[in-house]
């Protein structure tokens, strides 16, 4: 007789929805893949009246999650609540009621991803957490296991979907950068608050995770640079694209002599990268691992769909484990404790777009300026002198970013510099 | 104290060397996350005099199979020589005496990997085969878990090195198909004999194991359609630039309502497909799932390192389960027989290359042939009528294959028609 693992679901938002929703469209092929059928036996909402996009038996819901959590037959957890403190408590009470626990909330595991693994690992349980980064993208899953042959070198990610599609819309349509987010907000790639997305917290917290698992150490939020994406001109892109750039806002881990260096930042990429192509709201990892080489995963990094895809394909596994009677252990334990190199000590080529006086002089100020730092220029753009003002655009080759910082504030007392538009960090290739 | 497993080694050619290499530079990860050590207790190889490209002890060398195989000590064979004949007698062999089998081995797990991992499950133990598709690219484990809760509705692959290397060159540095392939050989992404690949042969044999795993069917070379890159010109690459797309060899793979289509050959894509960046010897494959939607999975598809890795990843995956005594099941068992829809059944987009008399009427005739088929077309570019010839390129709608072909067979009738130098079929989105 097939065995039946019951499941409780902690929340019905757009990712509770999918779930439900692909473990009945799929349920045949769950069920094989499994070797046990899963059936969910509560859910918690906030509002037992509210009407769902997914049928669902009324029977099931409950506002109480103690009901859920502290339910005998049910065996796993699933967590799509959100947030770090309520959704934290009822994970931690799940894994002491000795559930396995799958969740997609990325800022739970980047806060307190160890204290739950820890936690986990005395209850003899586990926790899942592939639909936390990059929506339906299997990143975690390769990171532990499929690239476990290789120390991995760099990471670079576009995790962040709201800002890659408002980036993309700025580059192909033309578009400023206001219009754009409006256009994300009306298509639902953007959140009516977009602080998060936008100043580049939300892709930290996911650097946080994959970091982790990429170099094996804890990383906490603050071990990480971080700049968003405001105040970027529809220029800029156009200047960069003229350079042979795509302007993307990456998440970049690498594992450097002194240690680690992470940060979340704009970033001018060539136009032949293979992260170059990633467009619209889609996500991708491209990592550099010491025997494999250059890899990319690619795919949708959010949404009802792809991001219940990867909650079904933990599923899928702890069922397994379940029904196999087994745990294989949890390999976040041996994480080891690494330095973070702080990004001023960091090397990276420049993109600078300034205003100045069109007057003589100036350049060979600005020029003097970089070459007392030892900071040579790689290209120069200068264009639209209009009303007395010229807008150059400057890319240098590597330097350190102490040197650099030195020559831009030297720069930025100029008397004939107006205005400093923008500046961005450079990965030549 | 630390347990050790000791590992046979079957083959230390380019990937065996790969293997030792990573086993002893990233020895502490793979220790670490297998939770035990892999000792390399003995290798079989052809000519115990012949100089390695890596450190080895002359006393784990070994000419005969049978010492390695049947070591009782020996828990996992790693089998890297390739072929089909002895390579099968050495996994069925590695099985029956109860070890786990690792394989790098398209052509035996293409032809008979339903049989093996059928003795595999007979014996309790388990065949990993990550490093038989995609080198380093993780693809099988993926398909197996991470996308698990999906139905895979299609599979696009560029899943050959050498004939993607060879299309790359021909399109950036305009070379013509001989010397891109006289540059492959010279550089070792081609044979000497490059039959196997320029045939698309070895992309079919990849197809078989990928196209089993994402539909969950036994696949056999001969469900497979598949046409090579020979005889593509320099001009074809340019047309179809000169049209907005790329030409790549596909392995593609579709579960269509009356079954599964199977094929590989030369394709036009969009050259803003994510396929389409796809450069040089790396390798790329794309999923369509019912509930992810489309991801990419890219990366270096062969040589020492890189398919290192993947055989290496499973040692650390069948150490673990060695370590934790478990096995929990071979998803493969579950497979069940579909439908090959032929590929004349199928409907494609087409691209047609042909030289005509520069003569009144020719331009009619065809488009007549065509109407009469309801083969509409889509683009059409005249150009070089040098000497009395035309040149034609056609780019038709999505029609059945079979309608276009009768009116192929039409058009080949007409006295005007000089010759038909190229038909590929497109893909349009």
């Amino acid at each position: 007789m097939e065995r039946i693992i019951k499941v409780g679901l902690l929340g019905l938002g757009t990712v509770g929805s999918g779930v439900l929703r692909i473990l009945e469209i799929n349920s045949e092929e769950v069920t094989r893949r499994a070797g046990a059928k899963a059936e969910i036996k509560k859910i918690l909402v906030r509002d037992l009246e509210k009407k769902r996009s997914v049928p669902v038996d009324a029977k099931l819901l409950t506002t109480d999650p103690w009901e859920v959590i502290r339910d005998p037959e049910i065996e796993v957890i699933i967590e799509l609540i959100g947030g770090t403190v309520a959704a934290r408590s009822y994970v931690e009470e799940s894994l002491r009621a000795k559930k396995y626990v799958i969740t997609a909330n990325k800022d739970m595991m980047a806060l307190a991803g160890g204290e739950l693994l820890s936690l986990a690992k005395e209850a003899g349980r586990n926790i899942y957490y592939e639909a936390s980064v990059g929506g339906g993208i299997p990143l975690i899953r390769p990171l532990k296991h499929s690239l476990g042959a290789n120390k991995i070198i760099s990471l670079m990610g576009i995790i962040n979907g709201t800002t890659n599609y408002i980036l993309t819309r700025m580059s192909l349509e033309k578009m400023d950068f206001q219009t754009a987010l409006q256009e994300a907000q009306e298509k639902g790639f953007a959140e009516q608050d977009p602080s998060s997305d936008l100043d580049g917290k939300d892709a930290a917290y996911k650097l946080c995770i994959l970091a982790g698992l990429a170099f094996n150490s804890p990383i906490r939020y603050n071990d990480i640079h971080v700049e968003g994406i405001r105040g970027i001109g529809q220029r800029d892109i156009f200047y960069a694209e003229e350079l042979g750039f795509i302007l993307k806002l990456l998440a970049i881990g690498d594992e450097l002599e002194g240690g680690l260096a992470l940060r979340v930042h704009p970033t001018l990429i060539p136009s032949t990268h293979p992260l170059a192509g990633v467009l619209d709201e889609n996500n991708a990892l491209y990592l550099v691992g010491n025997a494999v080489g250059e890899v990319m995963f690619y795919g949708p990094g959010a949404g009802s769909m792809p991001t219940g895809s990867s909650v079904v394909a933990d599923l899928i596994d702890v069922i397994r484990n379940i029904n196999h009677q087994v745990e294989n252990g949890i390999m976040e334990m041996d994480f080891r404790e690494k330095k973070i190199v702080p990004v001023e000590m960091l090397s990276s080529a420049f993109y600078l777009r300034l205003q100045a006086h069109d007057q003589p002089g100036v350049f060979a100020g600005l020029a003097n300026a970089f070459a007392d730092e030892a900071v040579s220029l790689d290209r120069i753009i200068q264009k639209r002198s209009e009303a007395g003002r010229a807008e150059i655009v400057l890319v240098t080759h590597v330097v350190e970013e102490r040197s650099f910082n030195r020559a831009l504030e030297k720069i930025k007392e100029f008397p004939a510099i107006e205005k400093i538009n923008s500046l961005f960090r450079v990965i030549e290739s």
